[in-house]
């Protein structure tokens, strides 16, 4: 058969396969009854075992050396697809399968140990498995090769193609320096704002039915989407026409399903505005973690937590919930959103001080892959560095060292992202005020559809065809900048606090 | 391998992609977003045919004939097991895979061909396919060899092991003339309930809140399951402590969410006692098509349509609509959802009339495969006999031959289960209550329990271990009697109309 044609009816099988197995992980995660999960795993289990074997096959292989050796004739998007199949494909055939299976093993281990962990606050219980989880990642680094000049930029490249320490020392460094100074003019202002109202009762109904507006208010598609209700909130890409955003209710804290349904709504979009011409090939996917980030980070910060916004919004949430918000002025209601202070659990952080959780994350990575630094001294470092960025101290490893499950999957490389997403937003955020100098008064108006039309034409529509430095570089026209997120929190908290 | 172990790994092999295949369809018809349907359908049709090459490849067929040449040794379980996966594994494998083929995409191509036929009301648009339909599946029987003495019985034997046109004529018969003489002395009474207040308003959230109750009377494991709408009720096992069901809300009829719910409620509870020593295995489901059906029909109509149950609920069911029924005693209430009435569509009919629009198909199809009778006589026929059996005629095809989807998906043989559910249900209710003779007593104290475990020890836990026959022999002492379902119905209705 032409082999073209093997190549899209391969990649189209394990679409399917894909599809399955992301429905039955939301199912899982929003609704599926409890008896039933061991029985789900198994299911989970055998299907991913499946398309790892499709996607790792000899067969596989051979089509894809073949195109490789016709590569000049091939369309763009089937180009950048092979390589993406090639890419990934190096990285499970590259790794002896015996290698493969022992380190799956370890990591569905070192997951239940560190659950255990984390509820009895010991990181002696999880240390041992974190060695392991480091050993066996080096061994893996060993089988793969390493990428840009050392072991942890290897790890980088498999979240964020092309990314460095050598970039990120230096963006993080000066970011962090700007935020820590803003950090502490803050703690130092004695102009801080009132948050009570924050936790009035909001019955979940009514918290639904305003994220259901806010959702099609910024141009989610709900031919083509739903939001549901969860534990801890995701969006998932089923099918390409089939992309769900979920979140969680806080009966006493609206903002986790407001601000999440936001945040969710910008990795939704993404997804929902992929180019159609990329349709079923692996490229029909986000440019990177970061990149992905900064979308959903752009809505929930540069559109959710604006001013504009809510002077759209902020009737409507009053109407939503009179007891709380009845009686708050709109200005002492976007303080109160946009409270900053410094706390230990990341995912709890504000938008000034996040970046800080990653930054110390990230700096014990390196230290791990590309220094010396050893397992057992990592308690002690972590809260050397709250106490350095933060000025915080955590008092137990539960909600210090502990708190993230990302490390018990090996996921070592991925945190940096994070940071990145908000670095890339600002960066956005300044590139499309040149085209759409009425942005704030779009947001005032409910239209967001130019700034979704500005996201789709410049990040959406390119998918994984381009490297996430160039969507970077043609949309803004210059290199990853850390300025321009530095600008945006100094003017926006030195506004909110008075600071001078 | 040992062949045990090849054979366990092989039949959880397929469990797994059914459950996938089983939850795509699940989320389908309970919201997956419109958009994405072109693709789910892809999705469904990629897994279900690697499950249907799972279940007919070489390799599984030598574990089963190696399995069946040690067949002495073999647990009672794993012996049966492996008759139900050689009856499925000749099924598909008897017929050339070109054959196969043919066959499926003439099914894909008649449905939606019958889609239109339908809401054109023309047979004359879906005649050719059902020509197609009816010769393709007379060639499939050939390659099967006839089973039971006719080509009918072939296909019979598909959906209830044993059963014959014999059997059928006889219970079918006797049934036919003592529910038409309940028919005719019905009409004739001028004896009617009003019916009025039935279709009064009754909000969508309190139809839930409602049904939500009454499963859980029911005994309906809700760890184990979860209840959804969608526009064709059906109860779905995602895996075995996962057993979902579904139902319709009508604003405007509650019948449809009420009933509906009772009856995928008959049906989910089997599934969720099937006995644990089945686990995993092909026996783990029911043993016919009909003994399902008895299920929700026992729960249907022998629960949900007697008096002691509205004795127990009537009150939750007034309190849930005032509107609705504040105003209308128990007994005007009790005579209207017990309204006999011959109708044209099958699936809006009643109690009594439901099993004369079984027996018009079921004469039909029978001359179709045993006789000789011609796919263009069918309408005509179908309207002589709505006229014999039921005394009215319909005036249009669609209220007529076209009603019902199955012969477009070749579903012959299928439609006398519906029949023999109500058969099956009123001889275990009858043995029922010589072991609780208390039945009405605990329906009116809400206590379900004993119902249950009387159908759990009967019935539920047998699982296909046993033919729908030895089921029934075992549980009633005696075999297919129709006598049991017109007593029944004689006595409700006598009393209901007041006849004489």
């Amino acid at each position: 058969m032409d082999l073209q044609q093997s190549y899209k009816e391969h990649v189209a099988k394990m679409r399917a396969y894909q599809e399955a197995i992301s429905l039955l992980y939301w199912d899982l995660r929003t609704g599926a009854p409890k008896k039933g999960v061991d029985l789900r795993s198994e299911t989970i289990g055998t299907l991913s075992s499946e398309l790892f074997a499709l996607s790792t096959s000899d067969e596989f292989g051979e089509v894809l050396s073949g195109l490789e050796a016709e590569k000049i004739g091939l369309d763009p998007v089937l180009k950048r697809s092979v390589e993406e199949s090639r890419k990934e494909y190096d990285l499970s055939k590259k790794i002896p399968p015996a290698a493969y299976k022992e380190f799956v093993v370890l990591q569905s281990k070192a997951e239940s140990v560190w659950e255990t962990a984390k509820e009895e606050s010991d990181f002696a219980m999880f240390e041992p498995y974190l060695e392991k989880l480091v050993a066996k990642t080096k061994e893996m680094i060993g089988y793969w090769g390493e990428k840009n000049g050392s072991a942890y930029n290897t790890l980088l490249d498999q979240y964020e193609p092309g990314m460095t320490t050598d970039v990120l020392d230096e963006v993080f460094g000066k970011l962090r320096q700007r935020i820590g100074s803003l950090v502490k003019k803050i703690a130092d202002s004695d102009n801080k704002p009132e948050t009570d109202f924050l936790y009035s009762h909001f019955p979940k109904e009514a918290q639904r039915d305003f994220s259901l507006q806010i959702l099609q208010q910024l141009g989610y598609d709900f031919d083509a989407g739903r939001l549901d209700e969860t534990v801890h909130p995701f969006m998932t890409n089923i099918n390409r026409q089939d992309i769900r955003v979920t979140t969680k209710y806080d009966e006493h804290d609206f903002r986790s399903a407001v601000f999440g349904t936001i945040h969710e709504c910008g990795h939704a979009v993404y997804e929902q505005n992929l180019g159609s011409k990329l349709a079923g090939m692996p490229v029909e996917t986000g440019a990177s973690m970061g990149i992905h980030e900064s979308q959903s980070l752009f809505f929930e910060n540069f559109i959710g937590r604006s001013e504009n916004f809510w002077n759209r919004n902020y009737a409507a949430l009053q109407h939503a919930s009179p007891q709380g918000f009845g009686d708050v002025e709109k200005s002492q209601y976007l303080r109160a959103i946009n409270e900053a202070k410094p706390s230990l659990i990341r995912i709890e952080a504000d938008e000034l001080t996040y970046a800080l959780h990653i930054m110390v994350r990230y700096e014990l990575e390196k230290g791990l892959f590309n220094g010396d630094l050893q397992v057992k001294d990592l308690p002690e470092l972590w809260n050397a560095k709250y106490e350095e960025y933060l000025g915080i101290r955590p008092s137990t490893d539960a909600e210090g060292i502990l708190q993230d499950v990302h490390w018990a999957g090996a996921s070592f490389g991925y945190f940096p992202s994070y940071a990145l997403g908000y670095i890339y937003a600002a960066q956005f955020k300044n590139a499309m005020m040149k085209d759409l100098p009425n942005f704030d008064a779009l947001l005032e108006e409910g239209n967001a559809a130019p700034i979704l039309e500005w996201l789709t034409e410049n990040v959406h529509q390119h998918g994984a065809m381009k490297k996430p430095l160039e969507i970077l570089e043609d949309a803004t026209g210059e290199g990853l900048n850390a300025d321009y997120l530095a600008d945006y929190l100094e003017k926006k908290y030195t506004s909110l606090y008075n600071l001078n």
